[in-house]
């Protein structure tokens, strides 16, 4: 290795130390933290930011990877890939001062605090002026890059490199038409019975199921943890420390089970990245979207498919014996899959959550291009949803101001949960080209071999691929939602016999 | 505020945010961390001490502290306290190399792995070779810094700021023979009856009574929390997060409630530090020593104590009914203080536990300046514990292998255990003068008044004054150890009818 490139990942390694001591602080600050801890726990996190940030945009950083992209030109080889992906993020880092990373997070601060009034009064008033600024700023971080095709082109491409409006907007284009068609087909149909869903449940046998279940997928207890947090999420310390959060909501006793496959997805991503890879810029997935992609089929693909309940429904059934009485794995699969459309995309069913998605996207290109006036979101909102799903939001608590996102400055996200669904049914038809008995498997509560081509085809690379290229190199096609849409109207097909 | 200390107290800001978060880290790893999860967190906490050490060594600092010095010379202001503080401890910093330290970190990694495995196999030659280049680092440390009266005293500094060994051996010296003097009386008395604590108790149960001890005593879970650990302890990340550890023995169930009262008093002392000292030199309690007369003062003085106990051993005689059946309060309060020779340290009475400690000074001084050859040390040991404690080990395990400190390097720091039991007994004595009705007050449960003496004291002034300064300021003389006989002597004349 040379002198150059082991500087740079000693520089590397310090700015991945302090990322992810960070990340231990968040995940501590959503797990453990007495509630008066936060004002220094917001400073703490504050100065590592900061410090990493000084680190990794050193001017010694631009001269080493300038030398060193023409010494490591080939993007196949590891280090090559490093440096590539080292060096667009450096330019990117480089292109937004100090300063406007302060403001930002700043005004997102005060924009949530904001937010969680309003919502919880259900006034958008109350979040206008702060939500205006933050797309205001929005519009300057983009000032900071050069002109691109579509000024939302620079948002996307901090979650989906290389992903442009167009090829997201052609992609939902292709989509949007056949699962409104078969929404309809589904609103006619007879619905399906789930009043069992929303019985009462003992808690901590539900959180030992969930655990249960994920360690069967391969999610390890000696590398990771999962407690309780208001929301869940992964975080990873380092390959060998990847952790997951859950909940118990009263209303909806089983979706902890859903919730921690969805993790445990994630988990098993960066669980699986190459460790030579640690403390360099591969050393994470690649992309929101790739990361829902693998999150997503571990909870709907696997955890909400027929062969899967088959295994795991007589003991789920053992273990909640009254709720579950006179309730077959069929009729059980069938509630677990009701598709119903609702305001709150959080708890949306895989037949709609994507109208949620598109919804969303169309506003944020509007609000990156100035075609949308940030007051007049409560009524386009409304229009959309009556639209797309057919019903009309009460209010704007269950309406515009659902999600948190905004509230921080994060726009050009949503996008990716949608690419991620999309990307997981693409996946999952070449895997079932690849493991010709996989729903045997699953039937027989075997996830080995799904796991291990998962982690081959994806998780070993970690960063090296940008999200098209990976997908392009598995499928042999770019991200495209003709096997999304065959794998819904199947799925729902059965389901309400249409 | 002028501009050089604002920017002072902007770099140590950011080098405590850097430590709080390390210790957040280190918390995470003795609670949290899956056990893979080890080696990135090794490396990441180097990594934060790294940059915290640089940070705080920057030239830029000395210059500050310089002209700081000058303007602020009046070190009975706040700002002059902690430009005092802040200037030794750049003074100690600066002196030491940062490649020393990160010597010191491999060979007490290295040191404590040999430990692990000597103390297991009760062999201390495995730990020999090891703890020899550990005394030699310790010597290599100690002839960064001029010349002292006795080499020891660097070390001691690092502990107990401005305390000389000379100081500690008058101390220790005068204590000795009075302690001997108890302990042969005490082994003549007859001894009291114990066996009922060592019976099975409801793990939960203990664990909530602990917590509803140490509520009552004034620890805020607000601020802070109680978690399982291999080891009790106590840290903070800020005056509103101070966190404490504990575990559950099942050999000797209710010591939980007593560490939990000691860990507590640490946390009081934290939770107690004046606000505006957050992010300063200033933000701790100011030495170990004085650390430890709070959490001995609420574990032994407080918790051990018959008044303590009238209040709280009726709910203890309820939760645990078959366990205590019979047995009264004053046998209760008894059992609790039973003195016994034993070879752990930590595991000793109050009578005995100083004796410990005397040995491990004389050894450490005898490591510090040459006069005991390492390989000795079993034999050297094993006399002394015969000398002090008429018992003899049976082997090196529960001998001069039993503590953890050497291992890592920390010479040095012992005899702060002890300097922490005298002036418990020093500040008791003088409030009880101050509060006329103490033992009224715990005898009804009653500790506010208690606390809030403790803080106005002691807590709220942080790491303002040095340890004889404050011990001085408050009871007129230096430490001394003539309370802790008189304490003593009345409490053990009573338990053993002497």
């Amino acid at each position: 290795m040379s002198e150059k490139l082991s500087r740079l990942k000693e520089i590397l390694g310090e700015v991945s130390d302090l990322n992810h001591a960070a990340s231990v602080l968040g995940w501590d600050q959503q797990v453990n933290m007495p509630p008066m801890g936060a004002e220094a726990r917001g400073q703490q996190l504050a100065t590592l930011g900061k410090i990493a940030q000084e680190k990794f945009t050193d001017d010694e950083v631009g001269r080493l990877l300038e030398d060193l992209q023409k010494e490591y030109s080939d993007v196949e080889t590891d280090d090559g890939a490093m440096i590539r992906v080292t060096a667009r993020n450096y330019d990117k880092a480089k292109r937004v001062p100090a300063s406007f990373v302060a403001e930002q997070a700043v005004v997102g601060a005060k924009a949530f605090e904001a937010w969680v009034e309003a919502k919880s009064k259900s006034d958008f008033s109350i979040f206008l002026p702060h939500l205006e600024k933050n797309v205001e700023l929005v519009k300057k971080y983009i000032s900071f890059f050069p002109p691109a095709d579509h000024p939302y082109d620079i948002l996307l491409d901090d979650y989906e490199p290389g992903m442009k409006t167009s090829d997201v907007k052609e992609i939902f284009g292709n989509l949007r038409p056949k699962q409104v068609e078969l929404l309809k087909k589904i609103a006619n149909a007879k619905q399906v019975k789930d009043k069992f869903l929303s019985k009462k449940y003992n808690e901590e046998k539900v959180w030992a199921f969930s655990e249960k279940i994920i360690s069967k997928f391969g999610y390890d207890f000696n590398r990771g943890r999962q407690d309780k947090a208001p929301h869940p999420f992964e975080t990873s310390f380092s390959v060998n420390d990847v952790r997951i959060t859950n909940r118990y909501e009263v209303n909806s006793p089983l979706a902890t089970l859903f919730s921690a496959m969805h993790e445990c997805g994630h988990a098993l991503y960066e669980m699986g990245v190459n460790p030579a890879y640690e403390r360099t810029s591969l050393a994470h997935g690649t992309s929101l979207a790739i990361h829902e992609s693998q999150s997503r089929m571990w909870e709907n693909l696997v955890g909400r498919s027929l062969p899967f309940w088959e295994h795991f429904y007589p003991e789920l059934k053992k273990t909640f014996a009254s709720q579950l009485d006179g309730v077959s794995v069929k009729n059980f699969y069938k509630a677990i899959n009701k598709v119903e459309p609702s305001f709150i995309r959080v708890n949306a069913d895989e037949a709609t959550y994507n109208m949620h998605i598109m919804l969303r996207l169309e506003i944020e290109i509007g609000m990156a291009d100035g075609s949308i006036r940030i007051k007049d979101l409560p009524e386009i909102w409304n229009t959309k949803m009556k639209e797309y799903l057919g019903i009309t939001p009460a209010n704007d608590a269950q309406g515009v101001l659902q999600d948190v996102h905004w509230s921080s400055g994060l726009i050009g996200y949503f996008s990716t949960y949608a690419l991620g669904n999309i990307v997981s049914a693409q996946l999952w038809e070449k895997i079932n080209k690849d493991i010709y008995n996989l729903d045997e498997q699953i039937r027989k509560g075997k996830f080995e071999q799904l796991r291990e081509w998962l982690r081959e085809k994806i998780h070993v690379y970690g960063h090296k691929y940008d999200p098209q290229d990976i997908v392009q190199k598995i499928t042999g096609s770019k991200i495209d939602s003709t096997a999304y849409v065959r794998y819904l109207t199947k799925k729902y097909s059965e389901i309400y016999d249409l």
